[in-house]
């Protein structure tokens, strides 16, 4: 039996355009060849620096763009190590690992479903020193799925303004939505002046390029960029111009729309199949990204039922990975086809269902 | 005036094979997109990963492919955190900085025309803690131009053994000897015991693809490998695999025909005018790679010398960039022509047999 993987958050191959980027790929290279394959800016391809700061209505300067962008929040944690750092619970497991490592002191704040729990977020800023920066996925998140509200990305914005507080705002999957409106980011409500922006062309594009960004400060964005060079004299430019080739093309909005229905169709498939097969769980209900946060009843423990998964044929990440309660769980639904999504959840149901043998 | 770069230690652009790289990234994407696009294993493209294991006569998983060989450098100096590191003096200045900055004491052994001076190595293998492992570029170095003579190596490799000494070969430009015969790697007189390896193909093919390996012992490699997903998840993986098709298409060795006789030409000039220029100096004479170490007369200041050489329409790095004499300066003849050159190097004689007016 073939395992089913609600583990890997990764795009389906089918979201990713080969034949366009290979096209792609062989035209930047022809055209600024001399450029791409020589040493350059640290902070990234120039004309992709340029496209990102027009996007997000800032200079060039405040740009930086990374091997990906967790190589950007490594730059970022050694930047603020031994300094505090705020950040959601539950939250993405590998910026969680990142920032430890870098010695820095990580505070979790509760999440519900509208997202950051903003109570918590003031206790925290009342007790002990002031935070580096709060670290929020806020829409989409990962990996719960939640979206913070319109309402509260106001409020944060101006708790932030209230009490100087830098904010990181992680937006991998903001343009990977499938129904509903769009909030304004904090970015954008912000404008940019408490709210350093994240992204990436990993759920865009393809995640294989390997071309992350941040949008921060000018002073920053130089420190960092000092860090950059002393990592890697330059980042792997050919990905980074083969983004800006597709890009100039105006490929993006058409890819967009090609895999909103791919990816909409395996989470309608993912949320019927769980009201069918797990009928005493709670979920949530994304309207885009990669990921549902699964809540079995209370007691139950998904590291337990994990070890089972495997002989079921089915496998996912426990939500203890991610700062999160034993009972919870990530389903990533981008990955599989529908029918294996439906399959994967029947087999979770019936392991859930399953009297667990002592 | 334009200034002459003698400082910068890049290939010419004529020496980058472009249409060939254009045609290599189309076909990889190609053939392989659903690969290269997508997250990966952290070591490198799995078959770029093959080719390196069997060049050097090693299993796969002893070869960890990074972006760019630096980032390879920064996981092996968070590995060896706290620990002394011995290295030649002078040496390339970014990996100093990289192991400073991870925490890791470094002890300087000087060198001589024939390379490292095995007597210092002694002395300083004798006294204090027994070090993490020795950096060394023994063939073509960066920034003395400087080999490190058969002899020599051999002594070495047996100092190796006898202190359970780990030796770390960085050898990116061993490949571009434009005369002599090639003394054989470190490596290769070892058997891959006690050397660890690594190289890139930024001065074979092209700098901006960002490619650069290590082949290390089996745990070794995993434990940086570990590093690597931490930081990246997957390394820029079509820069790996552009450089996969470029080897499949056995286009290397023809590439090294082609760019040797540039970089010779380029050599030649700067011997022959360095000769005619500056009578009263000294500077090694290298079958390959891509720089030249100036001495002056005892007394002289190459970082003084630099501040009057903007205006001169030349630039260096002075040695003491390099853990070098106050006398001494790298000179790159790899990226300007030898007409540029031969101008480049008659300013210098000028700018050094100029008084110095207080």
């Amino acid at each position: 039996m073939t395992t089913i993987s609600f583990a890997r958050g990764v795009p389906a191959p089918e979201c990713i355009p080969v034949e366009l980027l290979a096209d792609c790929a062989r035209a930047v290279v022809e055209r600024d060849g001399a450029t791409v394959l020589s040493y350059g800016s640290p902070a990234g391809y120039e004309p992709l620096r340029e496209w990102i700061a027009e996007r997000h209505g800032v200079e060039p300067g405040r740009v930086l763009v990374t091997n990906g962008s967790l190589q950007g929040l490594v730059f970022l944690a050694k930047r603020f190590a031994g300094e505090r750092v705020l950040l959601e619970s539950p939250t993405y497991d590998r910026p969680l690992k990142i920032l430890a490592a870098a010695g820095v002191e990580v505070v979790a704040v509760a999440m519900d479903e509208e997202g950051l729990e903003l109570e918590g977020l003031e206790e925290a800023l009342a007790s002990g020193d002031k935070p580096a920066f709060l670290y929020t996925i806020p829409t989409f998140q990962n990996p719960s799925g939640r979206t913070l509200t319109s309402e509260r990305r106001r409020r944060l914005v101006d708790l932030a303004r209230e009490h100087d507080l830098l904010v990181l705002e992680d937006d991998p999957y903001g343009l990977v939505r499938f129904d509903g409106e769009a909030p304004p980011t904090l970015f954008e409500l912000d404008g940019g002046e408490h709210v350093l922006y994240s992204s990436s062309f990993s759920k865009t594009i393809a995640p294989g390029l390997r071309v992350g960004y941040f949008v921060l400060p000018a002073g920053l964005e130089r420190e960092l960029e000092a860090l950059a060079v002393s990592t890697y004299i330059t980042p792997a430019l050919l990905g980074q111009a083969t983004v800006f080739e597709f890009l100039r093309r105006d490929s993006l909005e058409p890819n967009l729309e090609r895999i909103r229905p791919l990816l909409a169709a395996r989470r309608n498939a993912m949320l019927e199949s769980l009201e069918r097969e797990l009928p005493d769980a709670r979920w949530s209900r994304p309207e885009g990204g990669y990921f549902i946060w699964l809540e079995l009843a209370d007691g139950a423990d998904t590291a337990t039922l994990l070890a089972r998964a495997g002989s079921a044929g089915v496998s996912f990440v426990p939500g203890t990975d991610f700062g999160g309660a034993p009972n919870t769980a990530r389903l990533a639904f981008s990955f599989v086809s529908p029918d294996e999504i439906r399959e994967g959840v029947r087999r979770l149901g019936s392991l859930v269902a399953e009297p667990v043998s002592v």
